[in-house]
């Protein structure tokens, strides 16, 4: 039975047939459209976890368009700005949200489905950089090495809805997607650097407009975070950081009762990945396997050693970062697969 | 100058000789003595964060006799229970606090000198088993295997301040530490299970009566929270549990204004030892030693390449747990090498 | 200026374009063909080294039509077989070579051309099978477990030139790439299953007809080796077998003098790659990565913080194998972007 | 039935209780005493395998007088030398061997006792440094950073069977050991730097005077490689070098029939410990703590389970390096709760 059509149309038609269309409570109609801006957001979160207040409650199935900060919160403004001087360690990426979802409890899982991502402010909106001891080849605050840190380096970026100017030389296309989402984890308030089971900062490029994430549900409510919009990134965010940008994020949120996952899953019109964040980069990978073996079994009527052996065939793995605290990678098989 | 004597002796000679006393603001002298009964705990925490209310405020130096519940609250109690129906993740690992310190501020160490720990309870009051997908030789949640869990077994332990009878075949001498100690972090509150630059679940041997632990503080009035004890444990804790027991701890806290440290450290008669927490093992071990070089500069005159290099000749490392979410390794060096 | 025309044409027009024929001395013109049947090679090889017996001389830019067996060198031939009954480690994946290439001095690098690969032998000519303590989601030999193994099973599988026929629900397209590819190190003799900076097992996807692969010579005549066909591969070949199969690989092996690298490299008609092979993976991502910086650096003009952070926005990340004893990355970046 | 005294009584009384005594087929009596000078060995080898000429054939029990050279082959001679410019990868770490064991077979175990250690050559005999990207906190050829490699440093050590005179202000115990020991690899060649299952390059502080070592035999004859003596050394080696030096070695060396071991084995009075080296460290702590489990079940009569939470409680973890292409770790227990 195809579901009921959404009041609201959907920017990428394939979501009509996705699971969160199929199982969730509102069908992702867009009943009502809510705004999050800066200022009703007020202040913005560094961890994300059970303690802070809500910023606003939706039904599922709403739509809500987000104002987002871009990861250093604006603060850094000139190619001439150190990051080291102008950014306060854990203050970081900051988190809109939390959004209560009506009738989420734990063992539910929260659908987010991304429509748009536009960008905010004047140019050059974009800003990367080196920071000291961030990033894939450089000694860390956990590969800690006696190395002199790398120099900080600043670049402002111009962008728009079609480009990124990285540079005289190169252009880039622009393709969006959110860097940091999660629900709250049960008892702990994580900060917004840390990807684990509950989501979080996993860097993963497929998490743009046109995605369906799918997040577990821990607390009540689910208390859903959003922030650190990409204008672009490359597979495992190799300096740190991407073209970090404020952006406005339109989102539908919904909600699938009873459907209990272990960790985060996304959906594009093509494949279905299970996303794992841990260290050593091995375990994010052998996670992001195990579950979607896991779903493949449960959900797609896969006998365990065929999955596990097909996978070995035609898997696909996604580098989100491996960068940050923990790393994440997204394991993933086109849907003409599953059949 | 010798520092004045203590109100209370130490029961270990060598503290009066401590950096604890040499630097505190109240010389360990345990001008007065707290209890933190059972009863007065009321909840127990399964977080260590900035989010929970305090349960006890104390004075730089004073002492505080800890009623600390074991690992899994009393729950495991007959060798037939089984793990996997008793335990419910993430409440493990309980602990006692938060416990204010006067006068503590970010940028501040507090000082923990562990007095003694004597055991609670009826006999058999140690546990030790093997929980599913936990432990050093077994697939876990996060390094995810297919293979099918290894079995559940406990062991119920008699104990007493001389021994751990753990079997017919073996007898154990005594050798308490405390598996979790720290302060709050700034904004994460993190789970009793994780170790990490806070201290928590470190696990390392050393941490035993006579030694005294050093902790970042990074909220107002620290909020020490104390838990874990173990009646003995081998370095890594292998099967994931060392001899699990309800103890009464005693302690004495104390204030050192203005020494900033990154991570723990840890202190006794004869070494002084850094201590990193991460995964994989060899970035613990990274930050353990990155740390103890940086000590050695900046308070015991070595010039950075000679600590670097010396190291390499006489450095100590301890593995305290390579199981928990993150791993703990301690780095240290004899003090009669310090000079 | 455009080079002089192949002997023979390119079945990949792009070649004509690439570095090999650019900058090597033979232009890959395939002046000359040679086979190198299972008859002429006699005796297999199952480690990559200085010490072995060369089996064909060719002159840079020859053409080889190679006979390679599949990774079990035939022995699992039934569904029911088991393998731990017929494999006898180290004696897996066995290689063709040596191969010595005329001029070829260490310093030097090879270009391998791979033309076409055909299956060889009747169906079901693929073999895939789960392996004692082997894969990416079982404790293994490094990753010592104490679960019980997971079970044997033995896949047979028919395919030929357009498909894979992996069962009756699924068939894939017949992707051929070749696992296992690399010139002798300069004194280690290194098992046909470990990657390293030689090339060896890497398991990359992209190794297939229409690529590309550099190695770097570090003995006299390089002494190439080669094996190990793939009828399809996921990425990180995670139960630790591709579809492997017996298969005539077309190869023009030309030498580039004077171009010394560190790490084998990869070019196909669109990206540029750098391939690194360690444990964890997380330095297998940062070898690949550090490899294209400094490719970039020296061979297109990039200055080094710009190459970090442009890769940070536009890289490529492909998982070879996480289930060797080392495992491979390769880091790439499209040719338009390097303009 | 208590073992016939040896014709040359051990300087370390114990060795009269090891296993090596118990059962090997010379019982350890250096019927014969051979020696093995420099010039005998002519050219030291800088790999372990099957491809080099024998030096030397002994029968099972014999005494050997060894020379070795110092890490470097004495190339270091000032602390103005810059190892950058007289170095020369890979030929690193000259070993001693092949020396062939009479009866060796594969499946056969070979035992190395340890009589002394004596410093060869004069003053400053010692030799430590820092060498660029090679250590443990610093980026390296596997750990691939962008950072500015550490500085070049030298030190040049004088010592004596007393003493290393590491500075004005610190002097160190001479506390010799043997940082390279192996028997071949069946088909492998690995360079002298990388440990694996075979031993090599170990650099276990335990491994000095007084030890017997475990070696598992590969190839026929066995294939005995020995060198990089080091007087003093913590753990992890942090800085990539010990204490180098040359020295005499005085080694027996006997056969076990039929004792097969997958990992290298350590014995010395008090404890006995299996050794494994892997990438992560997790990995070698595992295999290390996997196959001690392994030799309590099948020698010393422990059930699995029970020796697995057993060593949870009193193994001992031994850092022998954490620099080399792979690290290693002992895991032991004492011999007293063996029983």
């Amino acid at each position: 039975m195809r579901p009921e059509a959404p009041h609201v149309p959907f920017p990428h038609a394939w979501v009509s047939n996705s699971i969160m269309v199929a199982r969730s409570v509102g069908k992702a109609r867009a009943s009502q459209t809510h705004y999050l801006t800066e200022e009703m957001q007020g202040d913005y979160h560094y961890t994300m976890g059970p303690y802070s207040s809500p910023v606003l409650h939706v039904k599922p199935g709403d739509r809500i368009v987000v104002e987002t900060r871009d990861a250093f919160e604006g603060a850094i403004r000139h190619e001439t700005d150190k990051p080291s001087e102008l950014l306060r360690m854990p203050f970081l990426n900051p988190q809109n949200g939390p959004i209560m979802i009506e009738g989420a409890e734990k063992g539910d899982t929260v659908a987010v489905y991304i429509e748009s991502m536009v960008p905010r402010g004047e140019n050059p909106r974009g800003t990367c950089c080196m920071i000291e001891e961030f990033g894939g080849l450089t000694g860390t605050t956990y590969t800690a090495m006696l190395n002199e840190p790398l120099p900080e380096v600043v670049r402002k970026i111009d962008l728009d809805e079609q480009h990124v100017y990285w540079s005289k030389r190169v252009t880039l296309p622009y393709k969006p997607h959110i860097g940091t989402l999660s629900c709250s984890p049960e008892i702990d308030s994580i900060n917004s650097l840390t990807p684990d089971n509950h989501g979080g900062n996993m860097d993963l490029p497929d998490m743009g407009p046109g995605s369906v994430t799918y997040l577990p549900v821990r607390s009540p409510g689910a208390r859903l975070f959003i922030g650190d919009a990409h204008a672009c990134q490359g597979d495992g965010e190799v300096c740190g950081v991407a073209v970090e940008y404020s952006a406005v994020v339109t989102i539908r949120v919904d909600l699938i009762k009873k459907w209990t996952i272990d960790w985060p899953r996304l959906e594009t019109e093509d494949m279905i990945m299970a996303i794992g964040s841990a260290r050593p980069l091995e375990d994010a990978t052998r996670i992001a396997y195990r579950e979607l073996i896991r779903w493949m079994v449960s959900e797609y009527t896969f006998e365990k050693w065929d999955a596990y052996m097909l996978l070995s065939q035609c898997g696909i793995v996604r580098l989100g970062n491996f960068v940050d605290p923990k790393y994440s990678v997204g394991a993933a098989i086109k849907k003409h697969i599953l059949g």
